[in-house]
């Protein structure tokens, strides 16, 4: 008997149609002789219409103890409907919150962190053979007693946590897309599904605007080996599965599921939720770019990509450009501009037209020649490359915002990851 | 410094509105330099939506463990928003579900009674100079850790309840009716405001069919001497205070507030929820009457009036006619009608169309002709009066359902009840 944790997102569970399906299908797995946890987000649009009354009354609606404890009703509903449908096809099932389940947090409301998962009573329902519903995104603060929300992909975490925590054997999330493909299928219409990915080759691909699967999500499956299976809730097709590189859990039968030659190439990943600042003129002196990087760490700011220019006319000034979030690009400047004397540069450029593209593949590490095919499908398109950034398994370039579709499609062409067919595209992704 | 209990159900905080004008009550009573702890009711429609949602799902919504996970997320969307709404005023507020306010119930799901109140963190809250915002309606299930919900009159419950425990200095009970009246305001326009009634004629109105405040309640105020104040969240007018009759609480501050004299009669009370059975024929042996109740109290059916007549041509047998709640009518007479030849009766006759009239006053202990009065007014009115029950302070009539109004608007007259003006009638009310 295995033990499968599933999770649905909210567009899974979206109304009554949506929980009945979704019942029906966690009911087909419990009579597979599967033990099954469920992890369940709100339903469909419940936590922006909860954030909606939060505005309507508060003109302060940032994170707190009592937002989050508005926000989690959310996934009271979603869980307590989904248990109530699954025990009206005639199968045990009970629901529990993050707090009956043992999702202790920190008691950073709003974006809290797990720091220990105790499901005893998680154990005793499947120990009576019951199916356990659990509400995603929620946790506990043990020293106050308060709950707790885990900010984005928080269901997502509760269900790798949750699974790794009760051992499981596969984590399986569940949303409106058939599985991780080599690009999104709305830039790419030929995208093709990946049958496996690695999960260092997921981390990259989610830190770098893939929007399957949660980055935080995957760093915690990776870090407890545990194996994950992206899919969908609307069709009966396998997805795509996120095997641990090095998991001690990979038997024989299950390294089968691994193809021997993986592929070069995973896929190529695109953010467009950048901004670039360049400061320009800058006072070329030893710990110049160590000034500007403490000023951003002071408001915390999220780096991503550096580049430094030492202009040949003026070997005394320096042009620093970097990329960060662009929701943290107004701080950014702010400090900066504050410090212009301290720091000395003469201007400083925003701009959020800029797109980040990524192409991953763990085969790259063994294979010379990626970065030529790479940039030769860039350049033969005609696409403009302000600034690149490798990993052992991934090359990543900033282009001007509206060549960024043209250049993801040209990317993966080049490395032949066009699929026959068109992928299957639904609707949007769940909490 | 004084502590008090406010109550607002879910008409007063229907929407984002609703809920910043009772957040603005709750400040200025804070301001004015009292403790304050808060239960709310599910916003609005809330409930209803949820048991809809779950008639969807499942085809069984009869109260369960699930069911109740469901309904609790109404009063915790109502709390954390009401809470966020004070907070942003200045003023800070924390939210408690049941369960962390200490709500301690047995285990039955729907209809929960509360076995202890726990109330550490509300204590600890306004130890810190916070107000404390509770979820009405539930509670925790010590033994298995699961919420449980009340069930009807659940808010009021969970005031009285918590009022009780943190030995509060009132109970304040808001919907939106200006207090108790000596008549509902619909049937009798002219009724009047009570400025006080006493728990036990309270008692009896409620039990009688005055919705104003559930039986449960007022039962649970008496038996620990507090006194409610009853008044409306959408006016500034003082309500109906209902006073412990031997309260140990009445200082002679408070002792002023209770007229020397008191009325009479504090007001007409109606309710057309009743239902009447008639079994004729029945053989008159001794112990055919304590058959049938016997079979009756077998299903669970709370018997009200209970009328025995012999007739005079037959003395062999007797008519047995009694009153019990509509939505009882179908398993007494199901189970009656199973049991004919063992109780040997002729006919069984049901019917729904009586209504209930009561007239309460804890002055008619101390006064004859009470009886008279009433019975005259019916009569001049041209009432036919069906059965007649009576307390110390109550006498109760039923009458043809579509005679009930008349006969409440001449009993209200004929105790010269009527106020100069009318009563201002709102919407519903709430849990």
């Amino acid at each position: 008997m295995s033990l499968i944790v599933q999770k649905f997102g909210g567009s899974s569970v979206a109304d009554a149609d949506g929980i009945k399906r979704v019942a029906k299908r966690i009911v087909d797995t419990r009579k597979a002789g599967n033990d099954v946890v469920v992890v369940v987000s709100a339903m469909g649009d419940t936590t922006d219409e909860l954030l909606d009354l939060a505005t309507e009354i508060t003109s302060d609606s940032s994170p707190s103890r009592e937002l989050d404890m508005l926000l989690t009703a959310g996934e009271r509903i979603s869980m307590a409907a989904l248990s109530m449908a699954i025990n009206s096809l005639g199968v045990k099932a009970k629901s529990f919150t993050g707090s009956q389940a043992g999702m202790i947090t920190d008691g950073v409301h709003g974006a809290a962190r797990l720091v220990e998962v105790t499901p005893q009573r998680i154990h005793a329902a499947l120990a009576e053979g019951d199916i356990a519903i659990v509400a995603g995104f929620q946790g506990m603060n043990r020293q106050t007693g308060d709950i707790t929300t885990l900010g984005r992909g928080g269901s997502d975490t509760t269900a790798v946590a949750l699974a790794a925590a009760l051992n499981a054997d596969v984590c399986e999330i569940y949303s409106d897309v058939d599985g991780v493909f080599s690009a999104d299928p709305r830039v790419v219409p030929t995208a093709h599904k990946l049958e496996t990915i690695t999960s260092e080759e997921m981390l990259e691909m989610a830190a770098n605007g893939s929007k399957i699967l949660h980055l935080r999500c995957v760093e915690y499956a990776r870090r407890f080996n545990l194996k994950l299976h992206v899919r969908s809730s609307f069709s009966e097709l396998e997805g795509t599965l996120v095997i641990p590189e090095n998991s001690k859990e990979l038997t024989p039968n299950r390294l089968k599921e691994i193809p021997l030659e993986q592929p070069l190439i995973s896929g190529v990943a695109h953010d467009r939720s950048q901004a670039k600042v360049t400061l320009i003129g800058v006072v070329d002196t030893p710990g110049s770019a160590a000034k500007v990087f403490g000023l951003l760490n002071e408001v915390n700011v999220n780096l991503d990509m550096i580049v430094q220019n030492v202009s040949t006319d003026r070997p005394d000034v320096t042009d620093i450009t970097f990329t960060l979030p662009q929701d943290q690009g107004a701080k950014a400047v702010k400090r900066l501009e504050q410090a212009q004397e301290e720091v000395g540069f003469t201007e400083l450029r925003y701009t959020e037209e800029i797109g980040k593209l990524s192409l991953v593949g763990a085969g790259m590490k063994a294979h010379s020649g990626v970065s030529f095919t790479f940039f030769e499908a860039l350049s033969q398109a005609g696409i403009n490359v302000q600034m690149i950034s490798t990993s052992e398994i991934r090359i990543s370039v900033i282009t001007d915002l509206d060549k960024l579709d043209e250049a993801v499609r040209a990317v993966h062409t080049a490395f032949n990851l066009d699929a026959e067919g068109e992928a299957t595209v639904y609707g949007g992704t769940g909490r």
